[in-house]
């Protein structure tokens, strides 16, 4: 941590900031400059409040110089995290497929997405049970009932499921059908559910949210990293920009990126990244083609009458199409489906 | 509600789309345009979700005409609401000043603090005894010890307190101690605490989203007035932009709009509006004179060594400056401190 | 300007780094902490592109001390800079009014502007005569023949002028009509416009580009005071931001920030920064009540037939009330209408 | 255009409404809904200023049916532009791939850069020598002398040449030089400038600005195309968002909606859209692998000592690597390099 005294501070004023800085147990490397002091603080600063010190008088700015997240970085932990979901290796050489319909509407419709997805090739059945909306009059979910509606499509073609928990009180239950927790991209600052997820040890894929930093986004990884739970993945899902074609704008350059910063496997989701199904296809092969683990998307036997997101919902033969048109792209980057 | 069709649509996709709406028994007034079919949608199109529609074959775009929220808005509640909270009035002539430290941190801290902005005119208390951090690392508040020197500082100085509420496992901790819950930015779309705030009736303050608009500000609300509690204060905060010398952009005009659309009290926060100590006082000199019903502001003995937020926390003194300054202004616009 | 070296840097990387360093004539503080070098640079750093320095092998980050602004900034000119135009005082204790419609589009349009203005007490008419728009399609603006329609409006009224001046070979024409020349949003960082203005001796507003962030706008006015052109005004007019409901973000915190960082007057434009005439009045009260120094906003006999931006302009006699209103808000800090 | 009214227009207002739609020459279709009446306007509707009728008493909002932009978008113009430049086809199955440093420095630096990036497949040349700075105290580009560097370089290698141009005044002589014209992002809606290139054949490239949506960057190809000139070419180049790590955010899903929506050829600019060398060549793969007719990107000899954005420029090397890399994906996508 690096901090810089403005230019007209008084000796008093710089003699507080010494002391305050030595009071953390903190050594102090002086170094001046033309107009100002710059004192480097040695030590453990990971307990410093930079708001506090900016506060002080005298003080210009706080430089932090370590990135404030330890286990989701690559620092301490360079090689790649792995997770293993059944017969599935997330993180590895061959890409994970995630695919199934927003909300889980009836048994029905969950086998045949589920079967339909299978034959195309994905390896995990995606599908939501509790349902975050915007509005309270929106559908909010089958709930329990859509779960064992999940556990039986899992049961009848041996995908394992991914399905979305909103918040503590449901996790338990969620928890026992799922074999992956999903966090939506509202919850991804619900620090009260990530740190009860990280007393579990199954695996959660976290969204970033919609206006998280790729910082934040790796800080909300720590939470359920610092209370044990190793098997976090991370997922871009578009954040919100002032452009208005699509819902969301996919951050391309977050998936380099974030496998740069951290060991953690980085998951694509090209249905909420655009909002628009005709986007999904290339924007999928443009995120494997830039390093992503795998994807989740949105696939639904009858798009126009999805109970939400069938704007950016894929049709099951769509969806077999991409998967025919990911394989030499994936093989391109040295990937297998 | 209006849907468009595409110029190429084919007579199929056309009678397509109208038997979808006909089937939400909604009826459809046909008007024909040089190259598109518009279709006016009479009913109750409430239940209709609009991305189905737009996913079908032959649809170029649909049109809400309705606003999504329904008991936040003025239409169908022209005056305004007014919470009462002990002696104080939220939403009418007078301002409500909320002031005091982001966080609880010891019974002296908060009862020194509860003394000096009451006898300078606030007549709310704030403090933080539930914390949410962006970092695990940082400090969580205080809890329910927080909650009880919240509660002796009330006793000693009569002033309701509003205090942030992170999670429903914590609400009826929260709820027994505080006057006024505040539900921070990070919250804003955490449906099922808002729908648990719902079915009480203790008045509730939701602080906007970072990446909110103003519309799912409303429909937050709507989340809570929903389920029953009618005692809703909205609070503008500031969104996220590119902008990187403020912490957040205070949105100044949300203010009056807020006013415009709803029925509902609006609060400003001048203190995360902007991030910086020494833009609060003519940040909230703004929002008074925009139309805010009040503001909630934090107010530090000694902001260096806060345990959050001290970059953006006013010295009681200078609080004390700013209602001063405050004076005149609300009487300029017909309101009084 | 400080250098923080890698973690890993080797003895190699660091040496070459110095050499650079020492290259532009600088001197190194050389400062150890536990695991990363810091090397306060002293000396005339402006020539040295951070970019550069970062790019070298073995640094981790470079941090510039002082702003980049120098003739814009309040450290080299600390008391505030007015500016004459005929009997106006821009940036004194009496506000600036600019007031008139978006663009000329008769004589007696503008005319009977000016005067209906004037009686309301506005100070300085403003007309668009060159208009920049988003479409090809749309009406252009008047051109000369609506700079001397200005002028005779000027005559007429005694009100001073101001117009957008669009491009570097219209400049001398405009320059000749007005009394101000105005340097649009999209024109915000047209350096090679900014600098033929800054040739001249002529005052000129230069508004916040969209995408400008309060440091680039005071580089923009830099380019200006660089050339030897001393009248500059800065204007926050609204950013773009995801937020629908308004055409812009006001961002009323700018106002304030740009007071205390430069020595320059600072303007709002609350019909640009809102995009709807509700809003008008209540974002001009904010603004000036959080120390703008004045105000441009647009007036219109008839906005239903204006040819540009009648969503957002002024009737009149609402303008008339807007001066009212604004009276006692103004007297409330110590401003004079 | 739909005309919708607000749902307590009195009959006059009404009548009013329809007035001034006639007046424009067109035809109403009406529709009553429950609460509002529709207009649908029949005719030439694109002379009419939407703001304009929104401001009408009665009126609650107007939607456009028809994009603004016409000559740039695919429905008047279904297959594809494919745009000559010497031996190059840009927009057809072969992807262009645009190489060079950002500023052209020195003939030895141009020709060298030349030189290496045609050996490992470059076709086209980049370089600026007018450069548009956001400090009047940074290199503004070696202005003529760059270009006749720059015409050596083509001379020496066969490579034809793209290079910025920044206002009016240097048009015809930088049209000299280049074989391609670039306008840069703070000029994308300089609507001078386009309106000048228009009146020439030469091609443009223009990049979307920083906060330009999707179809303002349409609408400033429009300016060009309107005027006569038909060889725009589009460039994502990044958009300014809350995100700190990277300098812009590349928006993957603009290129596949820019190719559905325009049948101009789309270039991917990941060395601005990132800003960080090491996720160049991710983002270049993800482009391409979205459907990018090719790319332009920044390499530079010795990128420390680069005179701007040494930060994000590869070195020669890299670049061969690059291109070894992007050869399968452009083959899984059906394009060759």
């Amino acid at each position: 941590m690096i901090v810089i005294t403005k230019e007209k501070a008084t000796p008093q004023e710089i003699q507080h900031i010494k002391d305050r800085i030595e009071s953390y147990d903190c050594q102090i490397h002086e170094s001046a400059g033309e107009t100002h002091l710059i004192f480097g603080v040695i030590g453990d600063v990971r307990r410093i409040d930079t708001g506090q010190l900016e506060r002080m008088a005298g003080v210009d700015r706080v430089v932090r110089i370590m990135r404030p997240y330890k286990l989701a970085g690559r620092d301490f932990h360079p090689q790649d995290t792995l997770i293993q979901v059944g017969q599935v290796t997330i993180g590895g050489p061959k890409l994970t497929v995630m695919a199934g319909p927003c909300a889980v509407e009836s048994q029905e419709q969950i086998i045949e997405v589920a079967q339909k997805v299978k034959a195309s090739g994905a390896n995990i059945l995606r599908g939501g049970a509790f349902k975050p909306r915007t509005s309270p009059y929106s559908f909010q979910g089958l709930k329990e009932e859509g779960l064992i509606f999940l556990a039986e499509a899992r049961e009848k073609t041996g995908l394992p499921i991914i399905t979305e928990v909103v918040d503590v009180a449901s996790l338990p239950l969620v928890a026992d059908y799922a074999d992956i927790l999903q966090v939506g991209a509202r919850n991804a600052q619900n620090f009260t559910l990530l740190k009860a997820i990280g007393e579990l040890e199954i695996p959660v894929l976290i969204k970033r949210g919609m206006m998280s930093t790729i910082e934040e986004l790796l800080m909300s990884a720590e939470y359920v990293l610092s209370k044990g739970n190793q098997n976090v993945i991370l997922c871009e899902r578009g954040i919100r920009t002032f452009e208005k074609y699509t819902r969301n704008t996919f951050d391309l350059s977050a998936i380099p990126l974030l496998k740069q910063l951290s060991h953690l496997p980085v998951i694509a989701d090209p249905s909420h990244g655009t909002g628009l199904w005709e986007l999904v296809s290339p924007t999928t092969l443009g995120a494997v083609a830039a390093g992503a683990d795998g994807l989740i998307v949105e696939v639904h036997p009858d798009p126009e009458i999805a109970v939400s997101d069938g704007r950016q919902s894929l049709k099951p033969n769509r969806f077999g199409d991409l998967m025919q048109a990911l394989k030499p792209v994936a093989q391109a980057v040295g990937r297998q489906l």
